[in-house]
């Protein structure tokens, strides 16, 4: 049996010595690793530099990423290689990318521009100059303004990739919302399955992950509630059963 | 004898699971810290929570910090209590921190309210309302957009609070710039002194930064070359050299 799992966070880079980076520590994916090790599961592991690592084992394989491009390269190559029972997927993805970034004098100029050009209220399409006009090239932005503008754009979605390449695989997915009620999490973890295509979503809230605390619900894509757990210990024996289950 | 020394890179929250990350691995603040401790120098060690720390000792003390703000009043508050020797002061410094973000659809909300207000060219002060109106309270950006701006502002220049705290400790600055040539670099590092109050700048080039390699221009206030090293290790040498010979 094979399983491939994404952990850490992802990210973008703004110029040459700034990033924007979602944080994840990666140590649930850590013990998901090792909960499939333990059950002699071989696990393809795809993380970032900065993410806590499994301990080396000679069934594990380490792949790092940093941006959310990256991913969707290495995730593509590594789909149509090797077919894997599973895919855990709980790496936090960046949504944007830095696009462009301007000083306060430089975006000024810009949106000033916009206004003489268009004469009247400007429109997303108007906005889209500012993207398409000169891409970012400064190799370090420079700190000689007082406002910096940064325009991102949305990323791929990743996690939408890796049913199409491998429509049989399991497709474990992660949702994190930050201080939300248990309804409304539940609510937005089920309605993530009809665009991710996932088997399963592990729904977790920032605000209820504390020392050892991880508060997490694992939902099927009938959305029904399978488990509630409150360690990442526990999410991970959770996940790795529930995979090691389908497959017997 | 005792000093001070700050290493990693700081991070800048845009919300709870984003934030934007100067790199900095931290590597160079460890070899100096060793340096100093060889020679029984007591340190203090301000670094980040992802850069590499140094070897724990009895003479060492580690502070932990994550963004400009914090670094600034844990600087205050140790350079109030204790006197160092010298500063060293090698972090890379955020220049922005996140004010605002916008969804498009708000985006252009606003400015198109601006442009109807002024009804002619915009100016610094109005691009100012941008930030003012509304501070960021979102917990977590929603990806419901297909571009996001992000406003970020200056941060307060941390090294200039060093020498107005302590106006008789030696202080070593940083200054790296990326891919220019020797002289850009020198003459940068020079013209940085009036503002930053350093006695000695390491000037430093991204591009000439890699595996072993990181050539390093130490340059005195009166703006003569002391030193020019190719390794960190031997960048750590030449500033612990130079801290130590001034205090015997």
């Amino acid at each position: 049996m094979k399983v491939l799992i994404t952990a850490g966070g992802t990210s973008e880079k703004i110029d040459s010595v700034r990033s924007i980076t979602n944080h994840s520590s990666g140590r649930l994916g850590c013990l998901m690793a090792e909960e499939f090790l333990k059950k002699q599961v071989t696990v393809d592991y795809v993380t970032t530099a900065s993410a806590q690592h499994p301990t080396k084992n000679k069934n594990l394989k380490f792949y790092e990423i940093d941006g959310t491009q990256d991913l969707a390269d290495l995730l593509q190559t590594l789909l149509k290689k090797t077919n894997y029972d599973a895919v855990i997927h709980s790496m936090a993805v960046s949504d944007f990318a830095p696009a462009q970034s301007f000083s306060q004098e430089n975006f000024l100029e810009k949106i000033n521009h916009l206004i003489q050009e268009k004469k009247g209220p400007l429109v997303k399409s108007d906005l889209k100059q500012l993207t398409q006009a000169s891409p970012t090239t400064e190799k370090k932005i420079s700190s000689d303004t007082d406002q910096l503008y940064l325009v991102l754009e949305k990323t791929p979605k990743v996690i939408q990739l890796i049913k199409r390449i491998q429509p049989t695989t399991l497709l474990i997915g992660f949702k994190l919302l930050v201080d939300v009620s248990k309804q409304t999490l539940v609510a937005t973890a089920k309605a993530s399955f009809e665009k991710n295509q996932a088997d399963y979503v592990l729904a977790n809230d920032l605000a209820k992950i504390k020392d050892n605390q991880h508060i997490g619900y694992l939902i099927d894509k009938s959305g029904q509630l399978i488990g509630e757990e409150q360690t990442k210990e526990a999410i991970a024996r959770l996940i790795a059963q529930t995979v090691i289950n389908h497959n017997v």
